[in-house]
């Protein structure tokens, strides 16, 4: 009997060098399946992740799945895969699903969550949120920002990965002033390597006035044109929808 | 000419040893008198600091004072001394002051913040609040630490350090809850060692039945009657008056 187990994750960023395994650099999905390798008695299990987090991106609700032979109850088996996590992820949550559920492959929408604090620097956020000392007009974001909704080519907002087809299609795209704190949000179809940092960044530079107009940069299709990628301690992967 | 320099600092206290210099040991104090001698050319500053939190307490407003040849404006201090700190440190206010300052001896009253998750255990927090997975009768809580409140005798409070006298004035014992977030607020005339987070965890032992009554474990002081101290990376100094 072979079941397939599917887990929610949260993770701090930080010290790993992304979700992905590589060999000889600290991972999430690394450690996960070091985890996993312990708890099944040295054998390996191989995990599917629905994103590939960058160095620094953290996850409040990370999805991947396995398949084992391990027959636990859910409550088991989150106590369990917990125990042989170190203390910078977490597994919330635990189902077991059928074998025609993938974690990357089923997913029907992304949420990523953006912060920035443009107060005095924050050592307690360092790892947090972004710190923007220019001086940005909020509410020119605030309307260039809804120029990314919609079907779009976003070969402007993405490097390094060639894909064969640019195109996702973003739901909402919105910016909320806390204080000092700003919070983007951004739901799409799905999303291109480093393209919520590039929205981002690009966006900054919209605020303090050294670029215009985000439609423009969309339909020039050449990531010349778009912003430096803001920094990767400020993004979050909220949720996945299935 | 000898300039008294008057700073506020806040810091993340997780890879600290505490604020205190101490041989061979990573502390606040530490990095800021190795910062202030490079920014002397060689000739070691004396820092007084205000308050000598522990190892993983954090500060948003740690205050200390030196002294110095170096005739330099508030303003430039500020940059200066930042310049030679690692990025968990940062000086967010410098004073030119009179002689008649001392950080330690001028201190009229300090206020400490606690925080604590009650709900799943987040790994993004994981060293900002004290977790808590047992239920806690929150009511309880918020009727027994008004107990606090007053000049006491606060032996039961403290240990590791022996005083001569142990009683301090609480004007303000409070707590909050937002959502699976708890947030004690302490302002006293001064505190003793550990008192902040013995005070939290005796609060908690009350909140899942374990003890009932604060005035009583006052009135023992005797260290022995308080419960187990709440955990370091909970503990903010926030504020202190002059």
């Amino acid at each position: 009997m072979v079941y397939r187990v599917k887990c929610t994750v949260s993770y701090d960023g930080t010290n790993f060098c992304g979700w992905q395994v590589q060999s000889n650099q600290s991972t999430v999905q690394g450690k996960i399946e070091e985890g996993l390798k312990k708890l099944h008695n040295g054998v390996s299990i191989k995990t599917y992740g629905a994103s590939r987090t960058d160095t620094g991106v953290h996850a409040v609700n990370q999805v991947f799945h396995f398949d084992t032979e391990m027959g636990l109850s859910e409550y088991r088996w989150k106590i369990a895969i917990n125990n042989f996590l170190p203390n910078d992820v977490f597994i919330k949550n635990v189902e077991l699903v059928s074998e025609e559920f993938h974690s990357r492959f089923n997913v029907k929408k992304k949420k990523y969550k953006y912060l920035i604090n443009i107060g005095d620097y924050d050592p307690l956020l360092r790892n947090r949120m972004h710190h923007e000392k220019r001086k940005l007009d909020i509410d020119v974001i605030k309307s260039e920002i809804s120029s990314f909704v919609g079907k779009h080519n976003f070969k402007s907002f993405t490097g390094g990965t060639v894909y064969e087809n640019y195109v996702r299609e973003i739901y909402e795209a919105s910016l909320i002033q806390k204080g000092e704190y700003l919070e983007f949000t951004f739901v799409g179809s799905g999303f291109l390597r480093y393209m919520v940092r590039t929205m981002v960044g690009t966006l900054l530079e919209v605020g303090y006035g050294r670029k215009e107009n985000i439609k423009e940069i969309i339909a020039k299709e050449d990531r010349y044109y778009a912003g430096k990628s803001a920094s990767s301690h400020g993004l979050y992967l909220e949720k996945i929808w299935y």
